[in-house]
């Protein structure tokens, strides 16, 4: 049974696929596809309806759009502004009429490289917050969204949860909404940091690099909270679970490997995830991957996404 | 009269030494100096107690301890162990009994050198709140203060007061004291980056590199905050206003000056003043003068700030 | 007379401006203004062409070209494209034909905010000769130029004068051609942050925030060297004496003043200069003056001159 | 055969162990140990004293001193001055005498977290190289060592060779010997982060995390070459292979494995090791492996290795 197997993803795209394989559909949840050949971006909208469908695929009821582009990493002129574009759309769609204010929460580490995602994106920003309190919106642009960040630091920084830092300031500064940006652990070294996922849940416990301990969602902070992730790793143990697969798939395709697999081919899925596990170290449980280039890709990802916050909350005038 | 003219120093010791040169006690001003000659740390206490004296000095009522140390910004194997001792040393004098927990707070731009400074002392705590929560104290050490700390970032970059960040995780995390590092502004260069100054007074208006607009203290928080500063910027018009001055001293001392200064000789302190403000562009109140070093000279007092925190909040087995 | 007077500034249109003053036309120094309206850019061409104009206006003979926009330090959703177009314009005509390799570096400490002008600029740069190397230039695109660029930090770092490293790494890569980048003082807080030198005299003693000590020029290094600067400080010392020149006008004009200034008035300029470099502190010689927002303005000013040299410097196809 | 299956170590420690296991004995290959049980320091000492040894190994002719200490990367309130006082003395002994003057160069990535090991420790070096060329040695101090250092980068971010970069210094500045300081890729997650090695064999291709494509060794610069190294990250690809072995280790013991391993325990270790980098992805081979907290470690790790470094090169009076 595939549920009591953990191999970690915080992408809903990849936990769907994963029934994909074992071509199961799941009732609650609904999935959309969108491919926009002439800009290279491949949308994908997976609605997680019931709390049935919220059980099969590991994560809460709500909206996950993901936004995949194969060359998204890659330099480009124009910093990919057709991605911030998207990212501006999808965001003004998902947070709907009546927002005045946001606070931007760029979660993980800014001293790790593929953690340093959401504190980036934060320094690119276009901070209103201050001017608006001390000069008013712009003259008659009443739709001007109050834009406020912080970047909260990790635990081992800062003695706290990331969610007492978060909920303290909400507490203090009321805003309307909560976005929070972090780096995501994918399932599978082909998504990194060519995914933006986009997601009404906001972030919950055992998402990000750093593994948060307590969720930043409605249902804690009491305001609506949208997340925005990059896969920019993939846990150690998964890695190593990826290529064991590899070898089992092999054993039940190929006569030969069958052979060669012996009694393990006649083992079921279930027994073969328990033999992987016992054999991965468990060290690697405190370890990710992650490419070499990751600097430069984090510095890319970090300003297009910050262009998309931008051009989603100047007011009206520069409005895509 | 010299309290309507504004040169500002964020240093109680600056403050009273205007008077002296007036030749002027001030009541509600006590003042005790110590030198310790052979490890080179000249310590004063200006103790402000009344309201009358906080008037006066332009100060709150308090105590302001001053650590000078000449070499202090130079290199030093141990990385002025010494400093970082009596750090910890007046610190727990001003802290008194029964405090369990403390949230540091790392005031400043992580972006601007000479504004770093506290940013930078949060980076080498040893933080152990999260730790604490998890598996307790460490055995038999009742003493153990639990560490907290926090980098709120400037206005520019949050939107937000930095006060208002402050509250909002002090009412979350309930610690029984906040200690803020600032970096400061000085009245003189010659203080630059070897004075440390220690107040039970907390942060208040306009003070500060990055001038705050209100305050992070006992009154608005409601614990105790003790605030360490260290002088690494003067403001730019406070180095104009010197040479001003310097040449108003000359004119009234010399006699050749005298003839020189003419009816300049004439005018009393006050029109001086007012001579010297309307001279100096008004772009310099947006500016700061700074030495050229200031890199490796933050780094070093960051050093021995946050080593004195660690030895002061250490447990029993560690302290000095 | 002015020469011998010393107010350090690495602008030529400064160096200019103090003639103006005086009402001196220099011979062997020709100027060209041209001011684009609509887009807010006003450009000054200073042709040094004789060893006399050179003396005069104590500068090299050469090239100086100065790119103002008041905004330049603005935010900007383009990022301030209309000067990086204007930068790559000038590089082309500056340069010449036949360049095939480009050396860039990006003078100037990193760790000190607004001395990391050329580190930063270096750090958003496409370098394209490993690429070259291992595969070719782009087919068919054989004005393809090879870049490669280096930060060599400060001596205070290396214990080594920048051109000891530039000239090392030229002699054994062999470019065409150097461009050097890097944080100038101006003479003036109004220039501050909002105009860009490229000069095609190189670095020259004595320049630069971190005042490099031996020139990096063609004289030296055999190829020629374009030097490209913003001034982001001003020597602590300059501004100082800006007020005290003030004082001296003011004594110089007013009637009361003069009366004011008696004896003052009967000065010489060349005394009134002695008696204001008596008055100014020694210390303030190794200090700047720098605005408190410079982070952000360093940060703007960086992209948008590696995006010129970016546009300079891609193939055919990419160029404006 | 063992030499034609390559998994990545930079440690000659490892390189050794590999040996042990298949329990041979190598010809021109000496090894010592010692054991500091109350410092808890493990030194190593393998000496490749011929081309059979070096061929074997896989590792230049040369010596390789590893330290161990379990501890190295927990926090310590002396920063681990046993380590740094080690490190020095074992410099001292490989550097012998008479060298007046050293570059120290600090290899690797500084914006990626275990690539910046080498920048790191640059950063902390007392730099002496420009003092003595201004004021020469300190009086009577004729054994103080000129310290000069440079962080090339890597080829992404300069587009040249690291060996173009340091070769072309040493020609201009002539120093007596190199030290370089990388981040090493280990073969096991064991080693990370509590391993030194030292030797005199310098840099050569193919090692550290950012894999050098040319060597930076006596042969190549004409002067002796230091290398300093920690294992900061381990290949993703080996990760992978190390489950795989144990995979086939668990075969080739258990009696039930035999059993389930069928044919695939008739293979020999060639071919396993064949089957096993077919299922590996080939984009694990861009990617490494790295523990969650890098960032507290490389710091650490850093500053106790310039501390070695200053130890070493200080003058007479300051030694240990």
């Amino acid at each position: 049974m595939v549920e009591d197997f953990q191999v970690r993803t915080d992408l809903a795209l990849e936990a769907r696929e994963s029934y994909e394989e074992d071509d199961i559909r799941i009732r609650g949840v609904r999935i959309e596809e969108e491919e926009d050949k002439e800009r290279e971006i491949y949308t994908s909208v997976v609605r997680i309806e019931t709390e049935n469908g919220a059980k099969a695929m590991g994560k809460p009821v709500g909206t996950y759009i993901t936004l995949e582009a194969p060359n998204l990493s890659a330099p480009d002129e124009g910093c990919h502004r057709e991605i911030s574009e998207e990212i501006a759309r999808h965001l003004r769609a998902l947070l709907g009429e009546g927002k005045r204010s946001v606070l931007i929460v760029g979660l993980g580490n800014r001293e790790v490289t593929p953690d340093a995602l959401g504190p980036n994106v934060v320094g690119n920003l276009h901070i209103t917050r201050h001017m608006i309190r001390e000069y008013g919106r712009a003259c008659g642009d009443t739709d001007e969204v109050s834009v406020s960040a912080v970047v909260p630091g990790v635990m081992a920084q800062t003695g706290m949860e990331t969610l007492e830092i978060v909920q303290g300031i909400v507490r203090e500064t009321k805003p309307d909404l909560v976005i929070a940006i972090d780096a995501l652990a994918a399932r599978s070294t082909r998504r990194l940091n060519r995914t933006i996922q986009i997601t009404d849940t906001g972030i919950n416990p055992g998402s990000g690099v750093g593994n948060h301990r307590e969720g930043i969602n409605q249902e804690i902070l009491g305001i609506p909270v949208i997340a925005i992730g990059v896969p920019t790793v993939v846990d150690a143990a998964t890695i190593v679970n990826d290529t064991m697969e590899n070898l089992v798939e092999a054993m039940d395709r190929s006569e030969s490997m069958q052979q060669l697999g012996g009694m393990l081919g006649t083992l079921d899925k279930a027994e073969k995830h328990q033999l992987i596990r016992e054999l991965i170290s468990p060290q690697l449980n405190t370890m990710f991957v992650t490419p070499k280039d990751i600097d430069d890709t984090v510095k890319r990802l970090s300003f297009t996404i910050s262009e998309g916050l931008n051009l989603c909350f100047a007011g009206q005038q520069n409005k895509v």
